[in-house]
């Protein structure tokens, strides 16, 4: 028999609004199982590596931006969900793990498949549950159906996040032969909208802040696509002028403009860049992968720096916060604008000659150089218009971010961001790619393509996921960054060599398959490579460690006159 | 510039005994990773997926019986070890966890890298440690020392464990290009080892209690091979002629007439097993495998029922327990022994025709079912005398249980049964054949093959592994309980059905692969199988879980009777 609060939990979740559970098989979890392949509300996708399926459910979550299931049996299961728990949790991702345990009297008996599931997620979900074990008592019954309700509410206030409720469940848990699986009305206590506004006279005394500026500028972190925070700020730099810099994860890529070459404006080598410094400095969204921007920043300290956003977490990443802004930022910047005046035109146009120059050295640059980096803005150019582009970590958001996105284009940028591993973007890429019509291209090293495989091994066709995996045979990016080289030792503990390709992970799960060795041949590819298919493609370029570092350094002695 | 606590620590690990550190490549992890790599008392092997790293990590630990390190970089990283920690902590495996980290004021800054590593694996370790950030000051020195001291010591006191240290790195992490590394005597706190001894007086009561009983039985839980227990236990059943049941992952095989088909002896549709019903049950080691000899003594609870072990950890997994005996199992028989009588002949005579009735049927039913079950059997009988046998969780350890290990073999049995889960049978294998001479073979499903595959991808050549993997296209074990098979929605939801082999993974991975498709070709490809190779040998044998399921069904009625 299907205990009665089982059926509640699904029916609640597709009432709330889940349409997507990512289970992996388990016999502990059956019951939970069928009862979300029953719902006709909700699609259950089943993933045999929990891993992966924590990173699909987050990537789903991203994009529908309601909370996504996720269903596992009890033991260890649950502990290989980790690295997309933090991950969501540090990304603001709505997500609901029930995780299935034996009644908890069988815990730390030797008894097959117990661990302390109860709070397993520490630190990294917004609230962990205990569900009651009796559900046949009324009481306990009340006590699951109030949990469940609480568990989605809180998943999706702010901050969203990932929040873990686990599930003992006694034997008998499979139906019995002819029994039929009917959900009630379920009982839904709403949580009901509410908004934060900005003190009118604070916001007085910010206007009057920036009306004493002479030089602001307008930072976008990390941030998903917002059609209306785009519109508000388009507005308030037609109204001020200011400089709005966006980070590649920023997606204000369409706001004309914004710049986007600001590490390589800022590489710390460079003369000259002491007159961008500003006195005040705007910021919305989480982290920046610029990291000469950062340090630019903590180097050259404004006057005043605010930081807009809706939920209370201080950052303070550039250290020199001086006022917190907790509100809607498109609501912000609409009432900032007709409070203050437009901004010194020549500090701006400091900001643009920068960017230009750098937008014609990269441009001029990035020809015949054969290196990984000309395959990245290859791979960006043929990108289609209004699709989305996945990043991975390591060096494809780095190079990405320098090359910078057509503000034309209108391409969504995701990243694992959060915190910054390589051990999902496959996952995530997937779950995108299920959810949406539009193509999807992963760009990845070949380390996280390799790390995240599993994330293929499911049912789902994903037509129209592209993935480009650059394969440097190994991890190239230690090479980039300045101390490892130094090292005798260095190809064997940092550069992790190897001799593995994609091919064989990309035939295994019946994708299209093709090699590219050099330029030349990577665009060849290029030319229908986004064209309609019945799987997933994948091009991998292959290049040579060695002369990709000698290419990104040369790029970064450019900007030194 | 190194700093000098990081020189301390590898200098702590290598004077206590640690000779492998497995390392995931990372930045932030640097100047740990060279220390290791630099110690000549210490080998390196680099692993890129932290979860498999974990797992092989264990299967070191687990073989050497001293810890192994662990090195991670900053990030979700150190979440991939969550599985093989809770594995460990339950089977009480000595690791030291070594994760790099952000010094502690750039956590939840939006930083890059940074999660709440501080304690992140809960519950799942003996201990937790978070290393002081200015180790150029006298006392933070003192205090490095001191706690990699304590978690070295902790990690190897009983209960043995894994320790968790967290070490925050400060820029900049790389030694300098001229920088010689050199290793200072450590100061070492060392444990002297201390012995548990049971009271002579409360000794005279159990025999008493022995003296009084009439069906006594001592039963062999999940342990490691150990030579003295074997021996202590051989003389005692001569001398009181006890039944010793000995489950396979007891290790216990060689004792001659232990009890090895306990789980077909007690199906509890048998008739006449409550002859067998014990008054005094003693047991030592953990799990136990056989789920219908646990049936059997919850429902037939003795009257006194003994656990011996050295730690405190109260198992009461059959329900009755009456005495915990705190001590070492060998030294207790010993003791015990000079103090009891001889028990009922006539009570041991069942259990002896019992198993030798269940070891003739199986020997005759396993003949001509071109099973699965059967080729459990033909492996098990080719593994050569004196190696080792890894069993992946599901169906693996359950065949092997019920077919069992010839006592004049005397082969050694791992299996990952402190959280049974399928996720770190290869890495656990792997880890084994690195450490060791003899032949490692591991017997595994598809599904575990598949989860762990990035446990193959190092540099380790792993020439004395072997592995089967019984390919029956998906999670067949759902077929065998009952419960599953009822469901329409069956193939979609428990058993993962999958066109997926062994062999893609085989192959990237430099492994020779063979395929059997039937019992007649399995023979043939075993009889070079343990021959001397270059590298690993893999055989997949395929077979129709259905027709596995019809043959397991016929199995079980064959005990009606």
């Amino acid at each position: 028999m299907i205990l009665p609060h089982i059926l509640d939990i699904v029916a609640v979740c597709a009432a709330k609004g889940v349409k997507y559970a990512i289970i992996s098989p388990g016999s502990r979890s059956a019951a939970l199982t069928i009862a979300f392949e029953e719902h006709p509300g909700i699609k259950i996708i089943m993933v045999p590596d929990e891993r992966s399926a924590g990173f699909i459910a987050m990537g789903i979550a991203q994009q529908t931006e309601v909370p996504s299931v996720l269903v596992c049996t009890s033991g260890s299961a649950l502990l290989n969900y980790s690295p997309a728990i933090s991950e969501a949790f540090y990304q603001e991702i709505p997500l609901l793990i029930l995780s299935a345990d034996r009644p908890p009297e069988w815990i730390d008996q030797y008894d097959g498949q117990t661990i302390r599931q109860k709070g397993a997620f520490g630190e990294h979900v917004k609230r962990s549950f205990q569900l009651p074990t009796n559900p046949d008592l009324k009481e306990e019954l009340w006590e699951s159906n109030r949990v469940i309700n609480e568990g989605l509410n809180q998943a999706t206030s702010l901050p969203q996040g990932p929040v873990h409720i686990n599930v003992p469940i006694r034997e008998p848990f499979y139906p019995s032969q002819d029994e039929a699986i009917e959900f009630d009305e379920p009982r839904i206590i709403n949580r009901v909208k509410s908004a934060i506004s900005i003190d009118k006279s604070s916001l007085n005394e910010l206007a009057e802040i920036w009306n004493k500026a002479e030089k602001p500028i307008l930072i976008i972190g990390h941030g998903d696509p917002d059609a209306k925070l785009e519109k508000a700020l388009v507005e308030f730099k037609k109204h001020t002028g200011v400089t709005i810099i966006n980070d590649i994860i920023g997606n204000q890529h369409s706001i004309e403009g914004a710049i986007k070459h600001q590490d390589a404006t800022l590489n710390p080598a460079n003369s000259g860049i002491e007159s961008l410094k500003p006195d005040l400095v705007i910021s919305v969204g989480k982290s920046l992968i610029s990291k000469n921007l950062k340090l630019f920043l903590r180097k050259n300290p404004p006057a005043n720096h605010w930081h807009i956003q809706q939920t209370e977490t201080l950052n303070d990443s550039l250290q020199n916060l001086t006022h917190q802004v907790i509100c809607e930022p498109s609501d912000f910047f609409k009432s900032l604008r007709s409070l203050v005046k437009a901004s010194d035109k020549n500090y701006a146009d400091l900001w643009n000659k920068a960017d230009q120059k750098a937008s014609d050295h990269i441009n001029q640059f990035l020809r015949n150089t054969n290196s990984e980096f000309e395959a990245y803005a290859k791979v960006l150019a043929h990108i289609p218009e209004n699709t989305q582009i996945q990043l991975a970590n390591s060096m494809a958001v780095r190079y990405a971010n320098i090359i910078g996105l057509d503000s034309d284009k209108r391409n969504t940028v995701f990243a694992n961001r959060g915190t910054s591993g390589i051990d999902g973007s496959n996952g995530t890429a997937v779950g995108s790619s299920i959810v949406n019509q539009e193509t999807v291209t992963l760009l990845t090293g070949d380390m996280a393509f390799l790390y995240d495989r599993n994330a293929f091994w499911h049912d789902e066709p994903l037509a129209n996921l592209r993935i480009v995996v650059f394969n440097n045979a190994g991890g190239g990016i230690f090479r980039m960054i300045p101390g490892p080289t130094n090292q005798p030792t260095y190809e064997r503990i940092f550069e992790t060599k190897h001799q593995l390709t994609a091919e064989a992970t990309a035939k295994e799960f019946g994708m299209e398959y093709q090699a590219a060795t050099d330029i030349a041949s990577l665009e060849e590819l290029l030319k229908d490579f986004f064209n309609l298919s019945n799987g997933p493609k994948v091009i991998e370029f292959f290049s040579d460690a060695e002369s990709n570092t000698h290419t990104f350094n040369q790029f970064k002695s450019l900007f030194k006159a």
